[in-house]
């Protein structure tokens, strides 16, 4: 633990408005979701990466445990802290240092709001695909530690793969400046892998050069019933075959949660009617306005002809997109009937109907009167399952949790395929990842953090 | 180093055919652009990632450096061996365990040849996308562990991009065994970035899950005259403007590339006079053969129309394709007039016109016979410049790779944009990165590998 001494230098370092303490800090919320403030002895709210490894230093020389925070809107409590740690926020770091149009990069600081970079970006003709519900909060430092997802991972991929270059202050206090502006770069391991996905545990991301894309002029919308599992995995692969590299969403729901984000108190109508079991929405992102549209209707046009799908509809305008992606993106109906437990699973998509299956009747077995809400990123393999049981205790929640990943073991999917894994789901990596992973995992963090003092105690224990 | 009793154990472990020695050593090529045989104290040539596991065990227990080989078809002398060393061949590793048509994924074993791959994955109507010269020879274990780029990088990214799981084998025979199949999987640190593009030095590749994508149905191809560097950057804005999530490569050629891969004793005839400094072949990969040959022939049209090109044709059939890419493979031309020394270099797109004309200026002032050749994958910032001086000594050969390489670090390129540092590169390595970031480099390596048994000694001493 840092000596008050130390503390002080480090308010020197920082600077009045760079650190936070006593009242300052237990007056903070701990972020989405948390009823809870902040319990920490400072939060620290360095403006440059030198401060920051000044301080990391310190803080390593006297094994003072450090917790990064971003935005604040993870679901995995991987910002969680303790009374004893100290917070080192990136929010004073929110410069948007370039954006070059020729090579299509851009150059931020690691607590720049998601939000702030597409309006940016925007403005000069460019897109950064990445793009997910709390876009507003969420700063692009937290999107590069947990390796974000987000809706448009079928087309664009997840974080890792729209970050060239990264800078990381290593846990001591080491500056490891990788700022990348190339799509090819073989000199020697490509270290920026080691922080992203790695949620702060071997480095604090303080800057990175993003990937731009040019800006799609065509934007179609579809909304889509089917009668079957099968007809929505024989869909998926009809669009891939139509649509190839403009395909840029395939979202999955269930009736259950069709049907709930489309009855009062929501404000969405239903765009088909609920008979069907299935529901998909399906994006295209394109380069020509007519084209595209005319593309995206023969596509559905021939899933329907084909019967690969029951029924359909297309959005006519951006506002009916809009509609259309706001029953997808209406997630707090669910919390309608009291609290929720939240999964964000993975698995091979063949897999997908009777592990859903087999969970529904379980939960509809345990909590007759309870939900079990899924939907999700089904192009990426990706499912959300939200189960509501009414109340939730410890011991219920104990029991969910292993009915929703006991059985990926076998079948091979992960118990996280967006959020990350932080201290919430720590019990539980084991079914997803092997002991000699694990063990390799703990040899990382042991060789470049061996006092365990950045992000302590995160994904699995030192 | 080993006992010659733990090789005889090894020879038993691996079977008669699984050990050379002797003769059937020194017979042996050591690859692609090598004039002398191997030399090593054993090929190994397991059958298993079991038999890897137990060798590496009893290598690890005694000291016994172990150099990994895969289709030998390398440019930075990664592979090479001395007589003390023992290689280690997944050639006996060729099978194609699984191809997956729902979940679009394919399991291999690392030694099997990535053209192998193409054709089987062709049968059932898919795409593996990575594609470059040595398909025919190279393994796909050797394209992971060196990061593979080739000539569709633009549009569906490295090798990095397109494995979605792995197993290896690291220096003390752990077995690491991460055969993830899914597009989304944040169960804690994404463990196979350490061995994509880390050369064979911190695991040896033995398995891997490959991502699938449906087979394209359209392929245009346009062969492009421009009067200017500045044309051809517009160019690649325009192009990707239009084309969006089809564009499929952008390689460039300097004229005097154009005009010796056209005179004769090359086959290619020229499509297009040689008036202009710079040519560019341009593809696209699409879903609808109607719809994208007219939009690829519009793009063109367009560019003619605002001046952005000064001439162009378009490939109207599958055979006037090959014949335009012919040009672009016909690498062995530059051997006309002697040896020559070949680099790869990557810089941001606004910086080549400067440093690529400065080269030539250098070059041609010390080697007023001499040539260098400039063409290259432009759209993903990597330029293949190759210089023949008439004839090369060690001397000239240092000089010239200052010509090329110390520019690169003021403009923040790279000395290896896709073949990898090997030996050859490796006193360069300090070009493009910085102290703090080799010294992370070696800290993995002294974690995962302490005794440098594993591909010893190359992209950086130990």
């Amino acid at each position: 633990m840092l000596t008050d001494e130390s503390l002080h230098k480090i308010a020197r370092i920082a600077g009045p408005e760079g650190i936070l303490t006593g009242d300052a800090v237990s007056s903070r919320s701990a972020g989405w979701g948390h009823s809870e403030n902040i319990a920490a002895r400072a939060i620290l709210r360095p403006k440059s990466t030198t401060e920051i490894s000044q301080i990391m230093a310190l803080c390593h020389a006297e094994n003072q445990p450090v917790v990064v925070h971003g935005g604040l809107t993870g679901l995995v409590q991987g910002a969680m802290t303790a009374s004893h740690e100290i917070v080192l926020s990136l929010e004073r770091m929110n410069k948007i240092e370039e954006i070059d149009p020729i090579n299509r990069t851009m150059t931020v600081q690691a607590g720049v709001i998601l939000q702030h970079i597409h309006e940016a970006v925007d403005e000069v003709n460019l897109m950064f695909p990445l793009d997910l519900g709390a876009r507003g909060t969420c700063m692009i430092g937290g999107n590069i530690a947990t390796n974000a997802g987000g809706v448009r991972v079928i087309r664009y991929g997840m974080t890792r793969d729209l970050v060239l270059g990264l800078e990381a202050v290593l846990a001591d206090g080491t500056v490891v400046t990788s700022l990348n502006k190339m799509l090819k770069n073989n000199a020697g391991y490509d270290l920026k892998q080691l922080f992203i996905g790695s949620e702060g545990t071997l480095g604090i991301v303080t800057r990175a050069v993003l990937r731009l894309l040019e800006k799609p002029v065509s934007h179609n919308t579809g909304f889509v019933a089917l009668n079957s599992f099968e007809q929505v995995t024989k869909f998926l692969k009809w669009m891939n075959s139509e649509l190839g590299g403009n395909l840029s969403a395939f979202e999955v729901m269930w009736q259950d949660f069709y049907r709930l984000v489309t009855t009062a108190p929501a404000y969405n109508a239903p765009p088909l009617p609920y008979e069907f079991p299935f529901y998909v929405i399906t994006d295209s992102l394109g380069t020509n306005q007519k084209d595209d549209a005319a593309a995206f209707e023969a596509a559905l046009a021939g899933a329907l002809e084909q019967q690969l799908i029951a029924d359909a509809v297309i959005a006519k305008s951006q506002r009916e997109s809009e509609a259309i992606w706001a029953m997808r993106h209406d997630v707090e109906q669910m919390q309608r009937n009291g609290p929720v437990l939240g999964f964000d699973v993975s698995l091979p998509i063949n897999e997908m109907n009777d592990y859903t299956r087999s969970i529904q009747k379980q939960i509809e077995a345990q909590w007759p009167d309870g939900d079990c809400f899924i939907f999700g990123h089904l192009g990426d393999s990706n499912l959300h399952i939200v189960v509501s049981p009414g109340t939730v205790d410890k011991d219920m929640r104990h029991k969910i949790e292993e009915i929703i990943y006991l059985p990926l073991q076998k079948i091979r999917g992960s118990i996280s395929a967006e959020h990350g894994i932080g201290i919430e789901k720590k019990p539980y990596l084991g079914i997803s990842r092997t002991k000699q992973e694990i063990h390799l995992m703990q040899t990382l963090k042991r060789s470049l953090d061996p006092r365990n003092i950045l992000n302590p105690d995160r994904i699995f224990d030192f």
